[in-house]
């Protein structure tokens, strides 16, 4: 189901209903661009530490827009023993509420734009009908300021504002005039027979005085509200009204102030139901979509990554990533292509079972025959299936074999919160609910030479070492790795009096890096 | 006309003929966003030096993407006493035109986009069919890659590349097996009665592995090239042929590098063509069109402002704002508002006469009257418009009075090179060919306070002083004109002793902040 701003309010129940009755949920989001500092490749090193994959993908990927979210619930069918799912197709955009709210900026990566364009990706829906959102902080500022106004109002308990309070307020010698004149003409509303008036369009500041002025003069009896007329222009009325009226435009307003917040929170709001539900929270290479989720639906992402796991753990109290899983025994030895789309293809074939999966009623059926990669909603239903041909490859090692295997069954908590790394040799994966492997890396090299080098250069300088594993870091420095350990301490050696390049050990390397941190 | 990717090539004759025959040339951009940092009133203070504005703007608003460009051309037929015209609405987009080619990151604001969107822009049209584009740098590099691979490839004169012309080539030892097997198949070629053979996909270091073997094992009668499958994996197809063979292929192969330079200049090429006709260049509040024009087709803006405006005279020999021109005698008494579409709807009333202007055959037309506002390609028409009243006009004071000004005439001069300068209060234009106005400001007082003043707080401080003009520059700052400048002194001087704020003249402001620059 695709969901823009035009239906958000009223698939709202759908949604958190799907959710409440999922028995797991798949998520995937499509944006902007990926990298807008250095090259993927070099965005991905193959000896990265998760603290540097961490801080290189925060400063890196995170001014991108997530303008694309999928999220396709599952629910176990005990009597037909098949799945049902809802899969949604959410299109986010940042859209001003109000002209106080954030003006967001996000870039966009030429390459993930074409690509996307490639994919029949409408940006229009994006942009012009895209559903907007807040993180926790906006929400509560926004909170904040209708509160702050509505104190302020003259409708309300507190109706005199404290700058206010104390007597006449200040006015400018030049707006004198103005204010004098505004309060002549309610002087008249009040003594005459009207039941309002309109004043002439004027600035905010002269808004500001009236509304003070009026707040001091008037502290009862009168409600004063601002106004557009069809050119824009922002102008006050003021009405007479008694008590109960009063309270009656203040309940409305009130309401149509809680109103704007929901419809300002917007899109967040599903984040956090998938959120308070708790439920399994699958993906496919997901760290850059949790990454993206928190930072715009959540908070700015914390400085370190162990504050970012803590968080992570907050908001997605249990998450599952299919490459991680398809990359991991016993699935590594049935699968050669962990990318969505070919694990999709393999695990239909033999040793893995056909599912069941059936779309719930008023929901459109994904067709896997007809691809439509890449747009977040089919992403998130494919994700979802991988998962669950792997879970119920893994129930064919019970004694009995079985069928179908839950997601609450403890033969996948092993992979549990366990976020796939890209390309990085030694470290398949980002324990988020605790600390990370720390792979022994003394047959490493850290070697720097001159940017006329290619990778065939470095063949060439270690060919006495037999096999080695070239990690490139820039133009003018890669990591090497040997197959042997004692060979380190040789290279090391020989390159003592060489001009062109220098080698150092991956320790001392990591040790001048801390150094210069500190 | 509408202009995207797919009708470019073959409407760039029209093109080019429509900017040769015009006597004038309207512009205008439009952009992903206006401001990447501070909101547009303090990216705009009312006291900016020319310098001053030129960095900020620079600063903050060169990262957005000028994604459509209207040019409309205006030619004025002699016989029927009307202008005739031609309307190119460009999408643009640098879309990536091969896996080497530059990866552009671009920022979108979303206010702007939120605007665009309500006008009906279609986002899809830049993004799937945008014509792309290069700077010169880009293009010149471009250009050397096709040359280089000439000059190395084994079909050219010097077909043995530097690199490898010296004697055997250094294949790494896991590769020499791999190599060893093609130069066996290759030797089986050159013996046998085939005409060509393929090898299997490989990487590209094997290919260039392949490319230097053969170029040093068989310098003639062999012709090797890169192709794609159908999968996207790349091969080598490697062939015989005799002498005239090979140069037809070269010159096959340089024409289709020709080609694929001309369509990665793309939209440049426009750009070109209207900097080279050196014809008048109209633009309404043009400084953002000029600088996003340079910045995007022709090279990064320079870092000091007498630099940029040097580039401009070299890019756009003769520009003329109308918004200037709508605010300078005798227009301004006129005119009450200079925006694009109140100042058209003015120009269509006493005093301005009715203009005759007509679309050429072949380009649709522009209705004034249901108004297609914010779409470049209309924007640049309106401009025009208004630039064709005001020009006869001005005919109206001579003896005898003349119907008719061309855009040669020497009543427009004075309008030349000066380009519109937003809320400024004492510099009306930037003097793109020339120095720039110098207005005294010795009434100005620069004043600091803490965040919680408003701007009531600063009418307050100077009640005394009677009318004052204010120009916020931050939460913290603001510079305050008196209007009497003997006050400047009494003022600073009773600020002595305060301990909220602080006072100074503008001279000292200066100083103080050229001093923080050196
Ligand atoms: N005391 C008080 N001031 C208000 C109220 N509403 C608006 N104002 C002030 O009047 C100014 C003008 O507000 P408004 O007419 O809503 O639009 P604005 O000009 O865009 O800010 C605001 O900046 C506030 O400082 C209110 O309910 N009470
Ligand atoms: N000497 C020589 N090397 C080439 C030529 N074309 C390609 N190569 C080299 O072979 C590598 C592979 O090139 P190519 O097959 O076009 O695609 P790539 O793998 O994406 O770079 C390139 O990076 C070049 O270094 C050529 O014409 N002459």
């Amino acid at each position: 189901m695709e969901v823009t701003r035009k239906n958000f309010k009223e698939s709202l129940n759908a949604i958190y209903s799907a959710i409440e009755e999922a028995d797991f949920l798949a998520i995937d989001g499509e944006f902007s661009g990926i990298s807008d500092g250095p090259s993927v490749s070099s965005l991905t090193n193959g000896l990265d530490t998760p603290e540097e994959r961490y801080q290189k993908l925060k400063k890196h990927s995170m001014d991108f827009l997530l303008f694309q979210f999928g999220l396709c619930t599952f629910k176990y069918d005990q009597s037909a023993s098949e799945y049902l799912t809802k899969s949604f197709n959410f299109y986010i955009f940042p859209k001003p509420f109000s002209r106080n709210s954030p003006d967001i900026k996000f870039v966009c990566q030429s390459s993930s734009i074409d690509f996307l364009a490639n994919q029949g990706f409408d940006f229009n829906k994006v942009f012009c009908n895209g559903i907007p959102y807040l993180n926790q902080e906006e929400e509560s500022q926004l909170r904040e300021q209708f509160e702050e106004r509505r104190s302020q109002s003259n409708g309300s308990q507190s109706f005199i504002s404290p700058s206010s309070c104390k007597g006449p307020i200040n006015v400018p010698d030049e707006q004198k005039d103005f204010v004098n004149k505004v309060v002549e003409k309610v002087e008249g509303l009040v003594k005459g027979t009207d039941k309002s008036i309109h004043l002439e369009p004027c600035t905010g500041f002269q808004r500001k005085l009236i509304y003070q002025t009026l707040n001091w003069k008037y502290p009862k009896g009168l409600h004063v509200e601002t106004l557009e007329n069809e050119k824009k222009e922002r102008y006050i009325l003021i009405s007479k009204v008694d008590d109960d009226e009063r309270k009656r435009r203040e309940q409305e307003k009130q309401e149509k102030e809680q109103g704007e917040l929901n419809d300002a929170v917007g899109f967040s709001r599903v984040i956090h139901a998938v959120s308070k539900s708790g439920k399994l929270v699958i993906g496919h290479n997901m760290l850059l979509d949790v990454m993206h989720t928190i930072h715009q639906f959540y908070c700015p992402l914390p400085q370190e990554l162990i504050d970012f796991k803590e968080v992570t753990m907050c908001v997605f109290p249990r998450l599952l990533d299919t490459k991680l899983m398809a990359s991991t025994q016993p699935f590594k030895e049935l699968i050669t292509n962990t990318s969505l789309a070919e694990l999709e293809k393999q695990l239909k074939e033999s040793p893995f079972k056909p599912l069941k999966v059936e779309s719930a009623e008023g929901f459109p059926r994904y067709d896997t025959a007809t691809e439509q990669l890449h747009e977040a909603g089919y992403d998130a239903y494919i994700t979802g299936l991988c998962f669950i041909s792997m879970a119920n490859y893994l129930g064919t090692f019970l004694t009995p074999p079985r069928a179908h295997i839950s997601a609450r069954s403890k033969l996948i908590e092993p992979f549990f919160n366990k976020l796939y790394l890209m390309r990085i040799i030694d470290i398949p994966y980002l324990n988020i609910s605790g600390p990370d492997l720390q792979p022994k890396r003394d047959h490493v090299l850290y070697v720097t030479f001159p940017k006329e080098w290619k990778t065939s250069d470095l063949y060439q300088l270690f060919s006495a070492f037999g096999n080695i594993q070239v990690s490139w870091i820039d133009d003018t420095s890669a990591f090497v790795c040997l197959s042997q350990t004692d060979q380190v301490q040789i290279a090391v050696n020989t390159s003592r009096y060489a001009e062109s390049y220098r080698i150092q050990t991956y320790a001392e390397y990591m040790e001048n890096r801390q150094d210069k941190q500190t």
